[in-house]
């Protein structure tokens, strides 16, 4: 059996850390064994640093318990420890773009569920069933930054996952979006913890996620996007508008689709069938986090829900259902992701996957 | 001091019929001494009747509390007890299409809150700020049904009410509205007592109600039609595509809509202008139950909230917010209003006034 | 008309402090002039100073949108503006402690609804409808401490409400109570805000909250016992113990009651009619915010509810039900009231209305 | 490999029926090959009789879609296809009562999950940790009947799962219990499907559920109590007064209790021991379904929790915490299980298992 890579996290007491940490527990390629956090975690256990404010579902993975948890800022206490970091950190901006760099610098690959660098020109942002080809990226990346061996890599916002695979299913199968309306109904632990006061949240939903709608309309273009000359160049044909809610929901983003096409137009049936036959590089290189299929079309009426669909694929299928003709644009349908698997840690768990299986990890 | 009307409720002990015994209350101008329902209470006292099965947050009211509940297919049991029925009765829709027409041609004015004569050419679908002079076919309809006194006239569906004003408003200061896709977060009070079951609405929500985005989509264009030759003609320019789905909300339905308009298109201030100074025939006519004003505009980023602006003008106010630009139409916006009040019981008893204002009825 | 009497609210931009804000509207008695919060607000208008946290479901009122906020440490700025000052303040113990005897000694009357001061031995902790007489010690406390006129009066714990009128009712009528006990199902709203998060609440209910038990189980003593030269005892006599969950309800805290009695027994329909026929000096001197009746008894198998009793008399009524024997106790039955009202604000105001139709603040 | 033995499901179209079909998937003992239920049902394939009404949240298992749904009452199409039922039907009691005799009458192994015979006295009332020697009653039923191989023994309620393993680890350990007061906070799957109303479980609790309080405090005593003379003379010794609510979670039963020993008193680390290191018969014999261990006990001070310890051990094990002192009687603590899993299908599976384990089946 081939050793696992050694892989790291950052920010990993936090509520995506504390994902990360749980989805990487019996992981068949990576083993955990470096976790950094901020300055007042550096030097407990991890057991102690999460005391009191571990919010997963099961408990803290044996494995870790023991690990001493090292300063984040402190880069190079990771150095030899690990080959990747996933980065979690909460952090200001601009300090989160200058720690992944420096991570980078050091030769660390980096996979960051974060938005910082989600702008950044020459850093792919990814997921694998789409745009696997923007890792090709990395070497200009490292040639822009005088990296040696490390890199970025990150992973698009949790709102946007319940539309991109079905929409590129069809542009994959040869038809052209030329707009969207979309409107996400988003659940509490999008928001990290503690996130929307439960007094908020009973007999109620609010309208508004900040900064959401502008990543929901933005982040599509680049991942349909090209590289050119080095940097990415966004897709600026297909418009997205986007409104986006917050429902008393613990996890799973539904999202209600119109979408208008240019030139051909699919069939009804044969969208479902496109949908039903996807499949695309994680699926073929039998990645282990891969879902198979990626989409599942179910044809219930009511369906889909996130109480009864988000855990499909292990949380990382994206289900949708209700496909039909719209009065306005062409068709409607409803899409449904598992948020903090498929929209967080776990599709960043992917990209790494993705990476090793391409040689960008070793 | 004026004497009341006498007005009765068929389908008395249903859950919008329990509606309408609590707004009507302590109405000024109508006084409830006529309750009918199905043949299963009839002869029994209100209070009865509904033992069990009262879903108001307050109680009976003490004055209808003793009345015998009537059988609400013996229509000759009403005559001579009052001149106007507010229609909830529970049945298949012909059923109710024959008993609100038999009420009709005993003399009574039948204002109904059920979906089951909406699409009748000659029954005027009212909300009373927009068209009331939908009214004037009412003449018509007693002459083609040759009822001499009697008439019917009948409420939208509550899940359009959230952007029938607003988008009302901008029409009559004169810009034209070309297309809207909207989706709609319903609260379970719309689908009557029992509704959803708690296990479907606890950490979900379900992406379809049945029925109502065709109600959606096609109420408007009669509410916005014309009357023509005795009949009403559908506005068909106006294309709207509906998503409508339930939420984990007690009352109030929230609509996010996107618009778009044809010719002259006004400025972000000038709509929010419009809808501050939006006022119409009810509020001119100080009808009881109008609203004043009838639109609320929020500037808060995150309003309007069912649990926070439902309530607002007593259940009968539409409250506004988030208007911005739209990426593929011109403008989007969030509506919502009390779905039990203004978009039910309240927007007929609305209806009642209007009629008796005008003196269609006495 | 007589002129009202000028107050302050201390500690004003907080949840507390703003439910003392909306029940003193229009109150006939007392008219709010004066408001106080941390440094941090201090010289912002009202209106300013709660921007972007304003948690009440109805806005601002209008006649203190414009007060400017002053520095609650400030004592003296509130000298000469009002004579009465509601404390909701939230600031550690010991800090309350002295800022609260700071105000008594510049001459305020103080009513605070923090727990600070409750174990206090001077100071009476008052349900007006229960030991109304326990403000006799008033004297004594301003003697204690050189006061020359001002005070400190305390409302108990919201988690209590429930049972002490219940309880304190069948007391009054000569039966002795030996033990209970108790588990209540507590609203979010008892945690201020942001309280609980929703992820935590949503299909969940947490069996703990932080130092509620031993409220619910010390604080009825003192209000049951007795002034001895100038100091409160404890009526140690009745045993409580008290289970406290949180739920997903907003507001209203149920409580579910077993209790025993020694010595003599009451019959279960005499213990109804001691509840419906219960009245006391609040009700007596027609206070604005006594409620009549103070008790509720609902014969409905399957009430009080949250949802539907928590309004009942405008919030400060305590309601009753499903009185029945015990197996292992006397009796069981369930008690329910609203904690913002009853259980804090309202319940601060009633005793202050209390305070000032006995003279002890003019 | 030894041969599975062949079970059926009756009242399979239900919400239990539903709950043993998934759970029996893919079970090492028990294949599936017999499905009934109501006539309506009979005749259609498995996955076309619960089309539109499947509630779990996983799909209908692939083994059973294709199986006819037979006639429950036409118990001889049974015979000769397997040899054990698990009961599940919703019926009025006395038919159930007959129609479960009417299986047993035909040889086969009845398991039920519905309350219709936990008063028989010749029927064993099994929670296989507990009272796994209840079973010796079966030679005396069948001779009761004049059957000759058939049985039927059934499982005790939901509510009451909470606490009995942990009231009976402390039994068995020598401690005498004398009396509980018991306040339950249940999940509405309890109540199956459709259950509550959501507008009754939005922002409320329900203090009252039809016919609990009474299961709660007689079935233990059956449970503790021992055979003689071929009958089940219930444990009287214990008294037990319960208090059973209705809150918004969708699976997992919340016990708040106190309770009072008499005699010796154990102390509270011990009770915390014998809860730690309690196994018994079903974990000793490796029952598929047995939890290991049987009770968790959780040292956070805010467990547990339906959401965060409902799957602790698959469903099957109950998970305790916050045990202290009681003012009143002995300590108080808190259980929690989940109601669908351990409290219904999966300990009816347990104790089928344990009659196979000792040959009662085969």
């Amino acid at each position: 059996m081939e050793e696992k890579i050694k892989v790291g996290v950052i920010g990993a007491t936090g509520m995506v850390g504390q994902n990360f940490v749980v989805l990487l527990k019996d992981h068949p390629w990576f083993e955990v064994v470096y976790l950094a956090a901020s300055a007042s975690s550096a030097g407990k256990k991890y057991r102690d640093a999460v005391a009191g404010r571990w919010h997963m579902r099961e408990g803290i993975p044996e494995k870790v318990q023991d690990i001493v948890v090292e300063d984040a800022s402190d880069v190079d206490r990771a150095v030899g420890k690990c080959s990747l970091v996933f980065s979690a950190v909460e952090m200001d901006k601009q300090a989160i773009i200058e720690m992944e760099a420096k991570y980078a610098s050091k030769g660390f690959a980096v996979v960051s569920n974060n938005s910082a660098h989600r702008g950044t020109e020459d850093v792919p942002m990814v997921i694998p069933e789409i745009n696997s080809d923007h890792l090709n990226i990395i070497p200009d990346q490292q040639r822009n930054h005088g990296w040696s061996k490390g890199f970025i890599v990150v992973k698009p916002n949790c709102s946007i996952q319940s539309y991109m695979l079905p929409i590129y299913a069809l542009m994959k199968a040869g038809y052209t979006v030329d707009k969207m309306i979309v409107t996400t109904l988003q659940a509490v632990s999008g928001a990290g913890y503690p996130g929307p006061a439960s007094i908020d949240m009973i007999d109620n939903i609010i309208p508004y996620i900040s900064g959401e709608e502008e990543k929901s309309e933005v982040e599509p273009k680049k991942i349909f996007g090209r590289i050119e000359k080095g940097k990415f160049v966004p897709n600026e044909s297909i418009k997205i508008s986007a409104h986006c809610n917050r429902v008393p929901v613990s996890d799973g983003h539904t999202a209600c689709v119109s979408v208008a096409f240019v030139g051909k137009k699919p069939e009804l049936e044969e969208i479902i069938s496109i949908w039903q036959d996807f499949t695309a590089l994680p699926q073929e290189l039998k990645l282990p986090s891969a879902p198979v299929p990626p989409l599942v079309y179910r044809t219930e009426i009511d369906r889909p829900q996130p109480q009864k669909d988000r855990n499909t694929g292990r949380g990382m299928t994206v289900t949708v259902g209700r496909l039909r003709r719209c009065n306005v644009f062409d068709y409607r349908f409803v899409g449904l992701h598992h948020n903090t698997i498929r929209g967080a840690a776990g599709g960043a768990i992917l990209i790494a996957e993705l990476l090793k299986a391409q040689g960008f990890v070793k």
